[in-house]
């Protein structure tokens, strides 16, 4: 049982992880902490939270589970700000989309990373943001991402584990740069690309005709390039380098298609293409094999 | 009414125009024609089309109305195959998605573009092939793009409007040329853009993990990497100067977003993210207006 859970950021995401965890009961308080009070008096409203400040330190004050579901940029004048008034025993995780990044600012906010401190990412998330958009069922059958060091303290691991499988989630551990590669391919590459392709499309003098004419498939390759920009630049300033190195292997592909195309290899195109389907198709099969096995 | 209607093709989007034009009650017969057998027997099955043969000669004797809806590769022989066979003032419609290329396999194969032809193109589909996937109201609120020519007999074109229409399609009349540059915008860049991703993950050596993690912006980012590769083949083959021209310009885009990657320029991609963002809004905006006053 959490008895005070201070969320830093009420948005989608940390406004989802408290619905979820007062609807399976594990919490007594819920504080909230942003600097938009509007939508802090809306998670009010909606009881996503029970009480708001715009302080951090009145926040934490107390707490005795602290979840920081900000941007990245801000993480680490944010881990500054509260470290003089954490409880010893509080426990802080995050939901930031990059790990090393926060490892680094927690080095540099504490002078050495809390052991109290464990480092999340719930693989979850819609193109919506604020605390409207939030919802209880978000990590149901999702996977949450914990990267825990050698000095985190197991304890602290086991409480930030039962706080994500009470909400339905899956958790696993990994390395912290192994999680920042991963995901640079899975997630933060697709939004570059959904970003960029909107981006050159907008810039093309026929413009209002191209979006008039997109279809279905134009409409989900660019859902996600609706989502937050600015907590897009920042996890892409925060994993620029394993994004660039994936970046690279796409735009190599990628000059390999329209070398084929250029070129009227039908072939080669085929080939790549029939490739792209099998793993796509092999990813849905496995998707639906999971959530088989989940019921 | 249509008398009888020969789909040459019965997938997805031939086998959807004779559910749709069945449940209009427009059509008296439907006669299918392929390569597949086992499709066409599944054809007759589920009450999409009437009667089956594999030969084209068979399939447009005595149809008033011509519907081909294979993939362009073979449009031109499939032309030349029907063309000693055609009533004389039977209508040919197609569903292709470039359409310059069908004018051009038409005048190779009738030494002229016959006024009875009406390029067309459905602004719809699934990443699904097959007469399984096919279903009565793929249409509906849909576009369809109609590129007649000069000398396309207005009578033709009246007729090939109103059948679309009669499955609840909106109809555009639009140049061949202009309709090739859009498309392959909105939708062949898309597609390549999707098999791409999905082959650049796939070749890594993490794939593994990497498709284990992948989460819901993936999934929707990559569904089309699940459509056909041969059609997908033969759509960009046909329309490789166009789609060459739009992936030139997103590959300097994406080159201008790995640079602020690589020197960490946080404003220039806030610039890109927040412009895309707010073209992708407006976007889902008019979808929004058009399908509200569609109701």
């Amino acid at each position: 049982m959490i008895q005070r859970l201070a969320i830093i950021g009420v948005g989608l995401i940390g406004g989802s992880l408290a619905r979820a965890l007062r609807r399976a009961g594990c919490v007594q308080e819920i504080v909230g902490c942003g600097r938009g009070v509007d939508n802090l008096k809306r998670g009010v409203e909606l009881g996503v939270i029970d009480r708001y400040t715009t302080e951090v330190a009145e926040a934490v004050a107390g707490a005795d589970l602290v979840f920081l579901g900000t941007p990245l940029g801000v993480m680490r004048d944010l881990l500054t700000g509260i470290r003089p008034h954490l409880h010893p025993d509080a426990i802080v995780t995050d939901g930031g989309s990059v790990k090393s990044c926060v490892l680094a600012d927690a080095l540099a906010a504490f002078g050495e990373v809390p052991p109290n401190l464990v480092p999340g990412h719930p693989i979850a998330g819609t193109e919506q943001s604020g605390v409207e958009a939030s919802f209880a069922e978000l990590y149901q059958n999702r996977r949450v991402i914990l990267t825990p060091v050698e000095r985190t303290a197991p304890q602290a691991l086991h409480r930030v584990t039962q706080m994500w499988e009470a909400c339905g989630a899956e958790v696993s551990l990994m390395e912290p740069a192994r999680h920042d590669d991963i995901l640079a391919a899975t997630s933060h590459l697709p939004h570059l690309l959904a970003y960029s392709l909107v981006d050159t499309l907008a810039s093309m003098r026929q413009h209002h005709e191209i979006f008039r004419y997109a279809a279905g498939g134009f409409r989900d390759v660019t859902r996600i390039a609706s989502s937050n920009p600015l907590m897009w630049r920042d996890i892409c300033l925060a994993n620029h380098e394993a994004l660039g190195a994936v970046l690279t292997r796409f735009a190599a592909e990628l000059r390999e298609l329209a070398d084929a195309l250029e070129a009227s290899q039908g072939e080669r195109l085929l080939e790549i293409f029939q490739r792209a389907k099998t793993a796509r198709d092999r990813y849905i099969d496995g998707l639906q094999a999971d959530s088989e096995a989940a019921e």
